[in-house]
């Protein structure tokens, strides 16, 4: 019988990958408030915490760089991972769960990804192993449930060993021993510092790990090299001897490594449970023990697990043709838009237009986060009414990395996220709250933003474009105006929208002077824009210092870049006309089979006056990739203008599907992820290096998804809010002949029908009563509206 | 029949090893003027150059930190190294040289670290492969020769495969392919950044990565992943192929593998070289392969570098009773002296104590290089007097790591290592050579010197004890007086030592005023030293900004210290009867085995008021480890007291010997290490982890080995220069009947024979002449002397 190499199990809830060396880097990913883990299916695993700042409690085996979170980080050898060896005391065979290190071949093997565990589950040599894998609501500690299964026909005699590497601590000072009293293995260290002042920050940090049983094993080893010996991780020298030594580290490698001696009558099975993570001492290693290792403890902190991430199940449910479409969206998207939001990626000083974006998603799932977040971003607002490259979380973060250098786009993402929040909850008594700034001044919402617009008016050139500094967006083109001078094309046409946008919120709030004054700078733009960068087919990207225009024709690389032309379609850049010309042009030069790429060709070399994007790898991150954040964007454009096209909306959906990572085993094997999650980037530069095209960053930190469910609530199922209600206005694809939705929206809830009748323009329904026009006006709190949208049939 | 584990082959030219497991950590080393190598006898290595900070050209799997060089680091399956794997082409069977990644088992087995070359000679499944590491002078570029014989008595098919892993260059863009056209597999990347400016530095970096053949290859494979497969590296899947497959990295981590099919008849060899190493682009890679790929280029560059480690042969060749110390002081530790003084370990910012010590040794081989070290140091002496961190070697080298840190004893080492040069080349113009410095002003080296002095007597505490600031010497003690009260007992004893060294030198130029200023200075600095610092047994180490006393005998951990003893004895804190308890209380709690400890009993846990000492692993480090740079002053300080007690003498020569790592089986096995160079310390805390103590920390950086060879001369063999020429004053030990040393003096060779007889105290001849003291006046350079010296018989 074969089995399929990937399938979703329980629709929605899991997927199941049903080999080990398909593609080894398929993960899943759980967090809590304070950490997050990706574990693969081999069993390799980055955790992190804060403290406040990301920190680790299993290390490499060298010392490894602090560093933001990198796209498709190898894995090797002696990567920080969670391992099982069984041996077979009769025979002296030995294998190991999930996979690494021993990489045996199994009788059965499952890796299976919930939205609040990961399991495996396998057999070999007749011995049945099961994983289980959660995360407390609030706590930094790893839960892990055993299960060891006798699935032969006979008595067996076999040793379990759990293996959790902690690696190279610290080049300071590094220890581990076996407890007794306090039931495991404890690794100590100390934080390196160098700077006294660091020392009183580090003297806080948890520098133990912690391995812990619940049944009192046979026997120990603390050091990893006596564990390993000359065997290797594949065949460790210490699983030869009857018994583990028993050793301890001293100022050498750490791992923990317990020995379970078994008897196992034909279909018997153990269980165990053990706990990993961090402590700052003892005493906090008693508590954690005391509070979590027990089964009813493990059953208690599972299920308050799965009612935290259900608490972010997010507003739309949904039932269309596509299953795979279904089950994304009502299980896997909400989850992904809501780690963004809870926990901001594990960062102190998330990249401003992130937190805006990420707050943004949470919108959908927990409107309240988003309004504090409005709040917090704009207190942060410097007096110039520009907005600093990062938020702050605490008191003791500080800018680091990228937010060290100067971007000039942090402000378009006010209105443009704004809108999203004002059209979900009509919270327009948010604009009114008086936000006491960095700068000294208490200023309303409403002007902390028209400040920010009037900084974004004032921050272009001579032609009217909007300066690029060190950047825009993201960090791909830092040399372009690094002199001061070089513009960006891109920010020229987002900052027109994000005028045009705000523009609008003034004339609600009946502020007819700013409103003529943003608008007028938004046309002011979109000529300018329209005077120096269309190039005949498309806009191109930006002017560099010395006065190049780029991402135009001539280019032999970097010919035709996304941005510019999704934003000019938003922003009103580009007439009708030029966008058709434009989406002809994408067609041509971007689309590909995993995407639309970000620019094409790939730079191969580098441009000094475009900068870091021609330096990275073509085909990765910002170089050519399809790289989501952009794709989405043209998505959105796409579904903003599909009431003048259909096929606008058919293209739209399908861009839409090419980044939801398939279920099919030939999408898996050449991306490489599970579907639970959509990564950062595909790899791109299809035409340069079509063998490693499509392969996901495998980096859930994004802020594409927020966008996508964007995309579904405004534009696919047309679900958005407005002043009076709710405007419903559905883009399906024209092969779909009917979807339904669950829509919660201000407290109500709505049911969705979507069918396509002998109509030409969509009429709607709402609890049997046909309504004069597409809005549903008057919603109560509480109540169920019944909504039913007939789309004119398309013609066959 | 059984070989010895390890044994010296041509006396002091080479260690071998024979057997690659008994202790994975036993390395040598080759450096060039841009580049240092480290390689184990398993094939792991560390490798890096100047351009013009440390960089590597094979890297780590993961991102790793750039940092100083680590003690004892671990090595791990993907750790960076050089392999050739090896294939039975009828069995299938692999091995791989040098050891890892198979660790098969062999036939036979060699590593041979020679002065100027390091080479492995295996033999498994009937065939020999012997590999030769060597450098050029001046390139950066790593030489292999490899030799596979036959050894087996029949024809044989086999494959080999030379495996350079590359590593994870860079997240920004790596890649590697096979290019016929340069003949190798050249692997790329660019050196991340994120600052604009750091783009106009790292342009110029060298980021390829080259792996040439001479001979054509019948496949090779550029891809990590590819090559090892579900195998492993141990057994890589790329080799059950017929042939590699030829696969390129793109964005994916680079290894540069060939494969050479060969048919050997019984008995017949054949030979092949690679070069290895970074380059800027393809015209440098090419240039490269024309300098050195050729048979004959090998041979030159060989024959060039062995003359350049040769010009480091020193001034001391010895013929004693101790064939292990005549082996070691012959070869070995003039080398590891050239080490530091010729490339300042490879960094641009040392440390001024270790740029000033380092090249005090230099004084012993080449002491034009020390006269320029301290002038260029000087050059960048503050206005104050005071000498700052680090001494900048190039325009943009900058104080990094530690050298950030405010430490306080700097200024002690300018007449502490001068005494040497003036002494070795009675050069006391060095004396009124001006120095334009960073301070601006115009200032002989005398003055400068002056001006330090006089700033170490201000850097007083109202009892007049030397202020620790954030640390003295090194970097163990920096919580002691951060706050700007605590003082230092070492830094005072030491500051008198300096002073008083100066005075003399003032006293020679004359300057009776300053000599008196500086004699009473240091005299008053004993007197505070003795008033609030002698503990009855012992003087403590020093008292913190809450005046707490520590290092004294009511201190549980941290007792006893030995630097502020030893100095105590240089700089005449102590008088006769005091320097007897001192001995009495090294004696009893600071020896061991494996050397003095610099401190006992070592901290378990952080003492607040002393700070990063009592935080870095027992005995590790300065937490009670024979730290080695102040073993060699208490022996110094032994042998400047030994014409008092033969006694001392004795000592002094038992703690040398222990400090030169041993050839012996026994201490082999303790230490790891070749007895090819005196690490930085041995680890200590020996009553608390008999385990690990004397364990080496593999760190070959360090000050002690140009003290070593000051003991050497200046004590065991007592030919220290003075003004009138040479001092002829041996105190070897006891035990010994004689010995013989030649002598490099001002040009003159000096050939001394010792020998006992009846005399009552030392006589000395010269050319036959009988001396009236032990003088030699009146040296011609270029001349020969034959000294011949009788000491006291030994009471038996």
């Amino acid at each position: 019988m074969s089995t399929p190499l990937l399938q979703p199990a329980e629709q929605g809830q899991r997927y199941e990958l049903f080999s080990p060396t398909a593609m080894p880097r398929a993960a899943g990913f759980l967090w809590n408030q304070r950490m997050m883990i990706q574990a693969t299916c081999r069993g390799y695993a980055v955790a992190q915490f804060m403290q406040p700042e990301p920190a680790k409690y299993a290390y490499a085996p060298n010392l490894e760089a602090k560093t933001f979170m990198q796209p498709e980080q190898p894995y090797y050898a002696h990567h920080p991972g969670r391992f099982f060896y069984v041996k077979d005391e009769e025979t002296g065979e030995i294998f190991s769960a999930p996979y690494e290190p021993v990489r045996a071949s199994y009788e059965a093997y499952c890796f299976s990804v919930g939205k609040s565990d990961l399991c495996w589950t396998l057999q070999a040599l007749g011995i049945e192993i099961e994983l289980t894998l959660s995360l407390p609501v609030a706590d930094v500690v790893e839960l892990w449930e055993v299960k060891v299964t006798n699935r032969s026909s006979r008595a067996r005699r076999i040793s379990v060993y759990p293996y959790f590497p902690v690696g190279y601590m610290s080049w300071m000072n590094q220890s581990a021993e076996y407890r007794a009293d306090l039931g495991g293995i404890v690794a100590s260290c100390v934080t390196p510092y160098q700077k006294v002042a660091d020392h009183f920050k580090n003297k806080f940090f948890k520098d133990k790990t912690f391995f812990l049983h619940e049944k009192i094993p046979a026997a120990w080893e603390a050091k990893q090299e006596t564990f390993e010996g000359e065997g290797g991780l594949h065949n460790p020298s210490a699983l030869q001897a009857e018994l583990l030594q028993g050793g301890d580290a001293r100022y050498e490698t750490p791992a923990a490594v317990l020995q379970y001696r078994l008897e196992l009558a034909a279909g018997a099975a153990e269980n165990y449970r053990f706990i990993f993570g961090p402590a700052f001492d003892e005493d906090e290693i008693k508590k954690i023990r005391a509070t979590y290792l027990t089964a009813q403890a493990f059953a208690k902190a599972k299920a308050e697990y799965a009612a935290y991430v259900a608490s972010g199940s997010g507003c739309l449910q949904i039932e269309t043709p596509d299953a795979e479409l279904n089950n994304f969206v009502n299980h896997w998207l909400p989850r992904q838009v809501f780690y963004h939001g809870d926990v901001n990626r594990l960062t102190t000083d998330p990249q401003t237009r992130n937190y805006l974006q990420d707050n943004m998603g949470m919108t959908f799932i927990k409107p309240q986060v988003t309004r504090a977040a409005f709040l917090h971003a704009l207190s942060q607002q410097e007096a110039s009414g520009a907005m600093p490259d990062g938020i702050l979380l605490s008191e003791e973060a500080e800018l680091k990395y990228i937010n060290q250098i100067p971007h000039t786009d942090h402000c378009v993402w006010l209105p443009v996220c704004l809108k999203t929040y004002l059209d979900e909850t009509n919270d327009y008594a948010l604009l009114d709250e008086l936000v006491v700034g960095h700068d000294g001044k208490t200023l309303s919402v409403f002007e902390r933003i028209s400040n920010a617009m009037r900084w974004l008016l004032h921050a272009r050139d001579y032609r009217g474009l909007s300066f690029i500094a060190q950047g825009d967006w993201c960090d791909p083109m830092n040399m372009v105006g690094y002199k001061g001078k070089g513009v960006s094309g891109w920010l020229s046409v987002a900052t027109a929208y994000a005028l045009n946008l705000w523009a609008e919120v003034c004339s609600k709030k009946a502020q007819e002077k700013l409103r003529d004054e943003f608008s007028a700078g938004a046309r002011e733009i979109n000529a300018a824009v329209n005077q120096y960068l269309w190039d005949g087919e498309w806009f191109g990207r930006g002017i560099t210092d010395d006065d190049v225009v780029f991402g135009v024709s001539k280019d032999d690389e970097g010919r035709i870049f996304l941005n510019p032309q999704s934003w000019a379609i938003l922003g009103g850049a580009a007439n009708e006309e030029q966008r058709a010309k434009m989406i002809a042009a994408i067609e041509q030069q971007l689309e590909t089979p995993y995407g639309v790429a970000m620019l094409a060709p790939a730079y191969t070399a580098m441009r000094d006056d475009v900068g870091r994007v021609t330096q990275k790898h073509p085909g990765s991150a910002e170089n050519g990739s399809v790289y989501n954040h952009a794709a989405v964007f043209y998505i959105y454009s796409l579904f903003a203008i599909a009431e003048q096209s259909p096929a606008h909306a058919d293209k739209a959906y399908k861009l839409l599907r090419q980044m939801i990572p398939g279920p099919s085993e030939a999408d898996y094997l050449q991306r490489g992820q599970l579907p639970v999650y959509i990564p950062n980037y595909y790899r791109g530069a299809y035409h340069q290096y079509p063998r490693t095209a499509g392969r996901s960053s495998q980096l859930f930190n994004t802020g594409t998804v927020s966008w996508v469910y964007r995309c579904l609530v405004e534009g696919l199922f047309g679900l958005q809010g407005c002043e009076q209600g709710l405007r419903v206005a559905p883009q399906i694809p024209s092969n779909w002949a009917q979807a339904k939705a669950r829509r919660e929206f201000r407290g109500a809830t709505f049911y969705l029908v979507i069918s396509r009748g002998d109509v030409d323009q969509l009429m709607l329904s709402c609890n049997g009563e046909r309504l004069a026009d597409n809005c549903v006006r008057n919603i109560e709190a509480g109540r169920e509206y019944h909504l039913e949208v007939v789309l004119p049939a398309v013609a066959g």
